[in-house]
């Protein structure tokens, strides 16, 4: 069997802690390559670059592996690595681990998400890890043998249909993690509130912050799932049709 | 009845000709207020504003319209409109006109489409409008008479469930158009090829190009029916879960 060519990317930056644990468990599974954001990129959402040129820096950070630092979005790694520097699609792609979850509806927002869709769209198997702290530094030896569980299972048992998988963790000793629980996507809301403040020369700014309430308390969701101690898994697609509502539409408007 | 608060936003910034358009078609129905971006934000999709703060600058050139031109992304100022400028949330938000299509998978890539996604997701019935040309001085008049057309039907016939219309409009006289079609998502792929240049000191870059493919050509999806004279309506939502890979995996994992 010819040895996997797998992509590996994030939205926290390439020197980020989280990248650092995904190639270091991706290496056992075929020849790693690494494009990834020069610098943070969190909550760039599906965006790309097109008012600007990108750039790709060769960066020596990993032992062995190829490595490039994009100055693009996770998306335009996605696009350029394919384009650029792998010259084909890869077998895999991985991306994150994200510092931080990606659950419920902040698969919307999120940047590790969204590199990983660009690769389901194109074909490619792709699945987006998430770590439920904010801590830059958290340790992610924990996490990297639930990533390992999630590969052998796409490796061994299958890959959805679909081509992508949101994979989101708890930050608890494996031993304490209750199983990989297969979820729908919860439903959620962001109450913003923005923090206003004054600059220097009296003009006003905003900061962005917000309260996240879960709104769908069902057992199949992954809000719950994490909370309950499991690895919440959510097959995930870029169709967003509401196909009930093609219906209801004909009906009404017809 | 109490006039209707009604929020526009774009992503080709708030100078553009089919933001302008929406704007005098949408004053027939209610106290309209304009937040939309300070400069072009083509491609952003989902991305919001984390790592900087956001500006708001109140801008007269829309008559009686109160206006502000934002920093941030898109989704920004659907949020900052909510939180800073309305202080509820509108009844009704309308992004657009986009100058360019946002047909099949160019939704998920589409600023226009995010903005008016994050107002759905707050509970707002939200449209985004893409005209079928990239010419940035595009004769708005036709157009307009097919968003009064939709926001007719919207009002009168009933909005989806889930709250959030994709509508594209052909680039053609009013009266050639066939009529106004519900359809699904269509299928697609994006072939990037960058295109590669090197800089006065000697170094590449990368400009995006590519190819867009159709690949479902069923009568039931938005590029069939753009293609054949008709305006595409696609309900649009934010649950990305595909369902049937929710089962598959639980059987294969399991």
């Amino acid at each position: 069997m010819t040895e996997k060519l797998i992509l590996i990317t994030n939205d926290d930056g390439i020197t980020a802690n989280g990248i650092r644990a995904l190639v270091e468990v991706m290496q056992d599974y075929g020849k790693v390559v690494v494009v990834a954001p020069e610098k943070p990129q969190s909550a760039m959402g599906h965006a790309i670059t097109i008012t600007q040129p990108l750039r790709l820096t060769k960066v020596d950070i990993f032992g062995d592996v190829e490595a490039y630092a994009c100055s693009g979005t996770p998306v335009d790694c996605v696009k350029l690595a394919v384009d650029k520097v792998l010259h084909r699609k890869p077998d895999l792609c991985v991306s994150g681990v994200n510092h931080g979850p990606n659950s419920s509806i902040n698969v919307i927002y999120s940047g590790t998400m969204s590199a990983a869709m660009e690769a389901s769209m194109e074909g490619v198997q792709a699945i987006g890890f998430s770590l439920l702290t904010f801590n830059s530094t958290a340790d992610m030896s924990e996490a990297k043998r639930v990533v390992k569980d999630i590969i052998e299972n796409v490796l061994h048992k299958g890959m959805a249909s679909c081509n992508l998988l949101n994979v989101n963790i708890p930050n608890i000793p494996y031993e304490e993690i209750k199983g990989i629980k297969i979820c729908k996507q919860g439903e959620g809301s962001w109450n913003e509130a923005y923090d206003e403040r004054i600059d220097p020369v009296g003009r006003k700014y905003y900061w962005l912050t917000g309260k996240f309430t879960v709104l769908d308390h069902g057992e199949d969701t992954d809000e719950w799932a994490l909370k309950n101690g499991y690895v919440s898994v959510v097959p995930t697609q870029h169709d967003l049709t509401a196909y009930k509502d093609v219906d209801f539409l004909k009906k009404k408007w017809g």
